[in-house]
């Protein structure tokens, strides 16, 4: 087994990866530029790394197309395959937590206290907690960023200071689920790192840099883009964080041209 | 009826008074001073000005002598009362208050998160409620003044910034019997101010001050010395406060040798 081999097999371990979540994950990496196109054949043998059939693929495609996500086109036998407007706003807004690009601070997020009363009816609680820009964190309190707060004249609005936040806190915002899911990812991760090949094709670091964000993005997409301080102590966030970049770092991204040319 | 006894009918009106604590209001607005006494007979004078009995007087002043309130001095066939260093301790920490020198700033208070952990046991939260330097708003909310808080390191600390805090947590922090205990004070207050004696003895002001002052400080003491920006919009405490401070100006504090020399 090639150490490409074996960090593929490292990385497909764990949940079970669905198809279409996958090509949604390609095209985010690889073809997130207007104008930007994967041809068919170059999404199979990349697809084919994971050991997805042909038509396994072509399910997911359908299925991505009806949902709006990608478009088709046809060039004489072939087709390529490319996000719409709507597939690459949503790529768009993953991007910069994904990539690591955001950097959000302790000073950005208030605390929201909402009235009592508000709970029991469709009120503001539920509303900003469905909104999911909020993190509830009690009965009545949630955490939201200061300028994406929709909140009401009814919510108490307050600001934190520079002292440290408790560990209960942090517990409420990172759960025992999302804590075990980082400390996995975080081994995950380590394995891939030792194993990872010195030389790679270029399919072969689409391949390796497609499923690293794919199991990146899966975990943290499930929780607010929190500061640093929100974290609980012992959470490998940061660090599963700080080896995905250095790793899609070292795996170079493959301009699409290399990969149909391959 | 004279202006002054129509004045004192008004302030007699409501709640009864208790003697020894009405005695404890003549202490802290005529005699706070370490060193000043007060002579028997002149307690005797002020009380019968509201209708207390020599018996009653009597039964007090035994009352507050054995709780450590007060001392007493033999002067040959009379005596002087002061207070003790308790009387004068807890007298200065309500005087700020009752006379309106202080001015609580929202900056200087600060919003506290415990954890739902702390509720349920004796823990932080029941803690701080009990102190009595905090005001609990929800399960887990509480505010508090910054310097007075006795919170541990589990208990989330938040800021106010400008912006107005919402009515359900000014209605938390002054309940529905404060908002008319103040809106009945205000009614008695405002029918004081038109019916108070021009030119009254040192011994009727001593007595209608006694009555004022008492009459504020058993409401204003029942809850923590909070911001204007907390107070329900429509409660009448602030507005009470400046009709104290005006008819305390109007009547001028006798001096005690004002008061013997009657």
């Amino acid at each position: 087994m090639s150490r490409y081999e074996q960090a593929i097999d490292v990385l497909m371990q764990g949940d079970r990866h669905r198809v279409w979540s996958l090509v949604v994950t390609i095209f985010g990496d690889l073809a997130q530029n207007k104008g930007d196109e994967i041809a068919a054949q170059t999404l199979g043998r990349l697809t084919e790394q994971f050991g997805i059939k042909a038509e396994a693929l072509r399910v997911a495609l359908h299925r991505l197309r009806k949902d709006g996500w990608l478009e088709s086109k046809r060039l004489g036998r072939s087709s390529t395959y490319f996000l719409t407007d709507f597939g690459l706003e949503q790529s768009a807004l993953a991007t910069p937590r994904i990539y690591g690009l955001t950097d959000p601070k302790i000073s950005d997020w208030v605390l929201l206290t909402t009235s009592n009363a508000s709970e029991s009816r469709e009120g503001d609680a539920t509303k900003i907690d469905k909104d999911g820009r909020v993190v509830r964190i009690g009965a009545q309190i949630y955490l939201g960023e200061k300028r994406n707060c929709p909140f009401s004249s009814n919510t108490l609005v307050t600001n934190f200071d520079n002292s440290p936040v408790p560990d209960w806190v942090r517990d409420q915002i990172i759960d025992a689920k999302l804590m075990s899911g980082y400390g996995d990812l975080r081994q995950q991760l380590q394995n891939v790192a030792s194993t990872i090949p010195l030389q790679a094709s270029p399919i072969e670091r689409a391949a390796l840099r497609t499923l690293i964000v794919h199991s990146w993005r899966r975990i943290l997409l499930r929780h607010a883009d929190i500061p640093k301080g929100f974290y609980p102590q012992s959470c490998k966030a940061v660090e599963c964080r700080e080896i995905v970049l250095r790793l899609l770092a070292d795996l170079r991204r493959p301009e699409l041209s290399e990969l149909s040319d391959h």
